[in-house]
């Protein structure tokens, strides 16, 4: 079977086979005849090749929502139309054989399909099976390198590839990843891709230095290795940079957008200009020769929602191409025709040449001295945990449609589903999305789209917890915990608290409820009475609740939830009134907070962090903390010189402003928690937090209204300043996973002349960071996405908020601005940073679990009143706890008898003695809810089957030669998992 | 026959008829089954119906040249591009059948076909066949009404119509004339639609006041009875006002250029707007309805260079049909269609209502309170008069290519040809063209095809004169005559001048030549001595030359010129040297200057004019007359005030400002000419001229470089004042043609409340205006299209020239301030005014035939040395002179044996007793060097026969009822021509 989908048939056999073994019969692959690599043009082997790329690249929003661009709605924002785009290009490949064009972007793609007769998607389907319409990347977004979480990008990737497949089959899979757009790459990326099955990737943007080095050395194209765990070639990826970006070659731009001159043939007619076009086009060819390696190059002919009207350009480029190759004639050595990017792939691929090997990553980007795109690492801190989160509710939604079986999406509450969330996750992911660097409007309607997905996955969540427990009790959700309000919790005097746990081990979780009561008794799934204290809510947190919630206390307890399963505690009031007076805090710090595994001490004078000690391992390091401010460039209110923006961080000082030095404190210490409440300014505050039972301590940042009223823009950093030895030395995760390390005024593949000794030293945090000497390591896990930088020696310092009065004239068209209808003034956010100490060798024993739970938290939902008796209180869905390198990265439902699982192993090669160890899981006894009657290895995306994945190998001019890869696995039901891996399956289930 | 075009068939037939009648045979007429009216969709008989009319408004060159337009170059300056429209329009046209299409300007469409393959050519003649695709208009350009010729625009629609005629036959006829955008309409431009045969005409702009109290009185559709001399209904035309200019009603335009939300239908996305679409629309149409008076209205659908990309509008106007119609189901009672201006016109035919009668014209046009539209009757007075010669060029060229036969396109000089000039003149007659409101490099443009046009003609004309003479040395013309350059004559000792005369009588006409000699012998073509004075060259001529001629003398003498024929003149020198002293002026004014026919008196105090006498008739008036500048308002540098510009006239104040009271004075008299040359200013001369034999006064302006160094705009305009007491009227011709009286803060149709008291009284003048009382008439021939008025009683007033600082935003973006490489400082401009003073019941008698000798003037050119003796010195094409109210408007190859012929009554109706007459002319003894073999009647714009023009007929809600068609000629042969008509004949020749 060319497709990975399974037909009916395969079934049939899968069902007389699965008391054997469970393989999947394949059909024999039936490749198309044509497309592919078959299908592109020949080229001319004696002369220069030039490759015209017709493309068009369609943010999934930016300007506009995603689908205002789809329709082209609003258009006196910016002229964009995807329909038409479609129609148009559909046309135009009609006319003329000869004629390419690359699709990239399935949301819009999707979109456009479903309004289409039968007729057209057959035309289409005769246009892809030929070759002559080709998908490149095909996620369902072109999504960002620098903000993304792995689990999402791999999401989107999976969803949009399988409409391609499910659509068009093998034709319709893309061999080529394409993310021209987005502002520096991330390895894991180019990891992902590789496992996605991409015989290679090519891109628009990377620093100016880097690149010009690159065109002098003719390394413009070279082999990324992007894992130091997976075995080569697994995370192998050929990777090109694009000539112009992925524009066309100046003076060569048809589109309407356009105002080159178009070739004008006519002799009769004023202005010909063929010999004139001819005469560019060659000196402008044979200049881009010079920075390639081999008798072919590319020119991508496109741009940003081009080809509205494809007829302008092919019209001209048909002419180009008749045009040029007429010279050959006369000894032209220049032969120009219209391919894809997997025509030139397989060109380069042919050439038998060895390329460059890279290692490190694209990040930061800049496209000139002062213009470091590390802004977005950081802009929309609000939307970036928002998303973050989403993703939370998204793989617990994906979960219980799975363990619910039929009744999740059809229950008790009605029809639920996971697909609108995600969706709204994977246009989320795209790179002006997630990265901050979207107008506000439509910021707001990538927070809309989640809004509405979760809304959908509740009714799902609903169904299947009633079906589970057995109890049809209407359900609430409260999703502004953050902020300690939840109408029922803050007036119930009974109800039930479900804890449901994404993650594959147990997991033990401080719960905070808002509340109005002194006093309550909780019982746990045993009926066991469990520790819990109620204090007052703190000022910071009833400045930002505008009315949203009256609670004056919060209950604060300990929860335990099993794999994959949930368990329900029991709550009732004891006692109404105001808060005890013992229960709140003191007005000074204290010299020490400290639980079982960590000592933090304050300086009493500035009621500032002093050190950190890790009890177990009797190790203390110097620590203090602080908030501070670098004032935004304001570019002088001139365009010439760089402000910053939604993209581009520049301080107009190196220097940030602290915004106080003291701090004034409480500190509440009890049973379940300890907290020193910092208040440094009406708009900085934060609350030092350790529980009982943590390995990490939290510091919990309330940033905003960030006061703009001097005129300055601001760009609020926490900075944490230690005696760690760290040489000049951090190190950030790549996509939440691997961990690169980064030098301060370095970059490993070009000698660096630093021109932005802030701004050229930020790099993307996706899930942690840490500075290390010998003996410490300091990790910081964060709650979403954000930029930092190691400044100095020992300093760590992460930039949780901006604010920003100009444009950086990037495209945005506005200042980095946020306000919203209940924070007129400025938007509030508030996060997380955690923090470990440990020994470097075993520091990831605690933050892989630590970030872990951060990603995937459980989902707390409520009951109202005391529960039927007969309700079951406790669940797993898994029939033993996996072993703890294992996260169980997807169980989504494929379809209606089939599950798509992704183990992974999170540990990195060498990271842990304990845990850097190959690990093995049995798939047959993974689910309590489950028969597993089949299983098919897949490739990451789930677009291929695993075996078939045939990528072109390329060699490196250097490094060692890629291993054999590995041999089957001991028995089709035994996963073996080496570090970092990610094994993708199809399962085929029953419902128990 | 359905189409009028000879076929190899009927041609064989003519040549065994053509002993007897020379009748062409007719083919029985093959209307297709489904294009013109047939092809309509069906209305529903009890709902307002809405048409939809698609349609693109594309302007022969404006902010473009027409070939950029073409292309869709310069796309910086405007995004057009008609290559890319047509291209679009046809592709989406085919997607479904009830789409239409109207298209326009044939000078693109013309572009278009020439480059399409057979295929494509043959797609497209199904789709007009099917009545699909629909010509409208259909002439070369949609002409300007103000400022042009009809002469001219009878050809452009000749041509036009023509290739239509010849690419689609009978669907290819447009039954709907279509000036959708023209600023102002002309009544003969009315009447010439008639006698083209179209059943109905459409506009869009007329005076703001005017079209209220249409609106009002739902008279937006009337009965245009355009002329006062045709017998109805030869001249009536079906007349009707679009709703929106011809722009979508608001928030209906969905072309690429627009930003009007896309119908977004599918409810799964975000902003699903059917139903505010519909609703909407609803109440537009519903409210248009209440100003029509029939249940159908018709709506544009397009606008300037719209359905470049076709698919944007038909994708959304066949949804809002789909969801509009549906509405019917729920009771809606409005019904909407895919439309032509035709299948509209046709409902309101059906209606079968009577419609109010209009006699006047749409002059002037103002779109606000201080917006007249009367700046451009004037605007580029250079351009203008380059225009109107490159007529009279053109005819000359027509009628040596009839006379000169084969020879005359490949002869003695070379390959010549009247297609380019025709061309050239065509797009020249552009609404943006000979108006004056486009952009100076567009400007330049025009200039430059006319000067590519007048070139190829010249070969042409060598060749013919060359055969016709027998001579062939070569031919020098000297195309600047007007400022005394001619390097040969300037040169030569012995030379010969040929004076071609255009028109069907014998003229007799003053060559002025610069030379260097002092004394020269001329003969006449007889060999008589002619009379001949050499004069100084006038300061005012020397300054403006810059460097370009050094003669210090003008040779004058009197020529005469047999119709349709030439006379050459031998000229040698006598005497070298300077001028002699006698010829010289002298430096003050003459008591007066007279010559048998007139009498001109001068103020000796101003050396102004001061009376003109008629000595033939002995009248007398006073009349003075002097140079004054209007002070163009800047708006106050505000966009919400109007200031004048290339559209607009509006001065600051209502009395201009004078030149300059008195006038430095020479005299010059001689046997052959008096001139009295009047110095106002460094900028301002005049020379006041009288020719031994004329009957008109010249007055030969000289304006420019008009000084703009105290920042104000000016608006030069020549006065006359006289003591005619005119009561507050004055007469202006329409197109050369009829002449409309007007009246003072007056229009005939509404109560006017008038605003501006110059602008606002100001006509286009073409040819002619004159005042008049009892006793006399002052008429006034121009040189070129003028903006005139009477404001004071017995006051007329021309203006020549305009030099603005801003831009009048109408869209043409520059202000209207001409420069160019040899006049850096500001244009200079020439011309010449002519006036003659008559009792008003004779006054035709005298301006018919003068306004005739300008607008087609001798064509003089010349041959170096002594001509062979062999040379024939005098030649006649006609057999006979032509009766005196016979204008030959038209002689033109029409194929290889066949030639367009128009005789023209040039006399309206009552005008003159002794010519407003009918006339007969014998077409088979028309021509001395052609047989006539055949004859067939056309009409108008010869695509159609005569006697099968069935146009609709309207019913007038007053006015006397169309009289029968007036009965056959007496004899095939013998044309009978009333006052103001044309006949247009196709005739079959042989060459002598």
């Amino acid at each position: 079977m060319a497709t990975p989908v399974y037909t009916p048939f395969v079934f049939l056999l899968l069902l007389f086979q699965s008391g054997v073994w469970g393989f999947p019969v394949r059909q024999t692959p039936q490749e198309s005849p044509t497309c592919g690599y078959k299908s592109c043009h020949a080229t001319k082997p004696g002369m220069l090749n030039v490759h015209l790329v017709p493309h068009t690249h369609d943010d999934v929003g930016w300007l506009k929502t995603v689908d205002q661009y789809f329709y082209g709605d609003r258009n006196d924002i910016q002229h964009a139309g995807v329909q038409y785009i479609l129609d148009s290009v559909v046309d135009q490949l009609l006319k003329n054989p000869d004629r390419r064009f690359i699709y990239v972007e399935t949301a819009f793609f999707y979109r456009w399909w479903k309004q289409q007769t039968d007729d057209m998607q057959n035309t289409v389907k005769q246009l892809v099976n030929e070759g002559r319409l080709e998908f490149v990347n095909g996620g369902w977004c072109m999504s960002d390198e620098a903000t993304t979480h792995y689990s999402a990008v791999i999401d989107q990737m999976t969803m949009g590839l399988r409409f391609l497949n499910d659509t068009f089959g093998h034709c319709g899979r893309p061999r080529v990843a394409w993310h021209i757009d987005p502002f520096g790459h991330a390895r894991e990326h180019a990891s992902m891709f590789a496992q996605m099955g991409y015989d290679g990737f090519f891109f628009g943007r990377l620093d100016y230095q880097d690149r010009s080095r690159r065109m002098v050395a003719r390394e413009q194209e070279m082999l990324w290795r992007a894992s130091e765990s997976l075995t080569p070639p697994m995370a192998d990826l050929f990777t090109g940079i694009l000539p112009n970006g992925y524009n066309p070659p100046e003076g060569f731009c048809w589109d309407q957008s356009c105002d080159d001159p178009p070739i004008r043939d006519n002799p009769d007619l004023e202005d010909y200009n063929v010999d004139d076009v001819v005469t560019r086009f060659l000196r402008i060819a044979q200049a881009q020769a010079l920075v390639y390696k081999t008798n072919h190059i590319i020119m991508t002919m496109g741009s940003d929602f081009q080809y509205e009207n494809a007829n302008l350009w092919y019209k001209n480029l048909d002419k180009l191409i008749r045009y040029v190759n007429q010279k050959q004639s006369n000894g032209s050595e220049v032969n120009v025709l219209y391919s894809t990017p997997s025509c030139y792939l397989q060109e380069l691929h042919r050439a038998n040449l060895t390329w460059p090997l890279k290692g490190d990553d694209f990040f930061p980007y800049a496209d000139s001295a002062h213009d470091f795109w590390t802004g977005y690492f950081t802009s929309r801190p609000a939307l970036k945990r928002y998303e973050r989160i989403s993703n939370s509710y998204l793989q617990t939604c994906n979960q219980l449609e799975v363990l619910g079986g039929p009744i999740s999406r059809k229950g008790p509450f009605g029809a639920g589903d996971s697909d609108t969330l995600k969706k709204a996750m994977a246009v989320a992911q795209h790179h002006d999305a997630v990265s901050g660097t979207e107008k506000q409007h439509v910021a707001n309607d990538y927070a809309r789209r989640l809004a509405n997905g979760w809304a959908h996955c509740q009714v799902l969540v609903s169904n299947t917890l009633s079906s589970l427990s057995g109890s049809s009790a209407p359900r609430v959700y409260c999703e502004h915990l953050n902020i300690s309000v939840c109408p029922l919790t803050e007036t119930s005097k009974k109800f039930s608290v479900n804890v449901y746990n994404p993650l594959a081990r147990p997991v033990s979780w401080p719960v905070r409820l808002p509340v109005n009561g002194t006093a309550y008794s909780i019982s746990d799934p045993k009926g066991k009475a469990v520790d819990s204290q109620v204090v007052p809510v703190s000022q910071a947190t009833a400045a930002v609740r505008r009315g949203r919630g009256y609670a004056v206390n919060e209950l604060l307890f300990q929860v335990q939830a099993p794999p994959l399963g949930y368990s329900t505690y029991s709550v009732s009031l004891l006692q109404n009134g105001p808060p005890s007076p013992e229960s709140s805090p003191l007005p000074r710090a204290p010299k020490t907070v400290q639980n079982k595994f960590l000592r933090v001490t304050f300086d009493p004078e500035t009621g500032l962090l002093s050190s950190l000690s890790n009890l177990e391992t009797q190790q203390t390091v110097k620590l203090s903390q602080n908030f501070y401010w670098y004032n935004a460039s304001d570019g002088n209110n001139s365009e010439s010189i760089q402000m910053s923006g939604a993209y581009i961080f520049r301080p107009n000082t190196s220097t940030p402003f602290i915004i106080s030095k003291t701090a004034k404190i409480e500190t509440l210490q009890n049973s379940v928690v300890q907290e020193v409440r910092q208040w440094f300014s009406p708009w900085v505050s934060q609350v030092v937090r350790l529980y009982t039972d943590s390995r990490a301590l939290e510091l919990e940042w309330t940033v905003g209204p960030v006061p703009i009223g001097d005129d300055l823009g601001k760009e609020v950093i926490s900075r944490l300043d230690s005696s760690i030895n760290s040489s000049g030395v951090f190190y950030t995760d790549s996509n939440g996973r691997e961990v690169l390390q980064r030098r301060k005024d370095y970059r490993p593949t070009w000698n660096l002349r630093q021109s932005e000794p802030i701004a050229g030293n930020y790099y993307p945090i996706n899930s942690r960071a840490y500075i290390k000497d010998d003996k410490d390591q300091l990790t910081v896990v964060t709650d979403r996405s954000q930029g930092g930088g190691s400044i100095q020696d020992g300093s760590l310092e992460i930039m949780l908020h901006r604010r920003l009065l100009y444009d950086d004239v990037r495209g945005v068209g506005e200042p980095l601005n946020e306000t919203s209808d209940i924070y007129p003034e400025g938007l509030v956010v508030r996060g997380r940073l955690l923090l470990s100490l440990s020994p470097p060798a075993t520091a990831a024993d605690t933050h892989r679990p630590l970030a872990q739970e951060v990603v995937l938290q459980p989902l707390i939902t409520f009951t109202d009143g005391e529960l039927h008796p007969s309700t079951r209180l406790e669940f797993s869905g898994l029939q033993a706890v996996l072993p703890p390198a294992v996260h169980l990265l997807t169980v989504s439902q494929w379809d209606q008898d089939s599950v798509l699982l992704r183990l992974e192993h999170q540990y990195q090669a060498s990271e842990s003695k304990e845990h850097s160890q190959p690990v093995t899981v049995n798939l047959q006894k993974l689910f309590s809810t489950l028969d597993v009657l089949g299983v098919s290895e897949m490739n990451l995306s789930a677009n291929q089957w695993k075996d078939e994945m045939t990528r072109l190998d390329w060699k490196a001019e250097s490094g060692e030669m890629p291993l054999p890869k590995r041999g089957g696995d001991p028995s089709v039901w035994e996963v073996n998992l080496k570090p970092m891996e990610i094994c993708t399956f199809l399962l085929r289930v029953r419902q128990r």
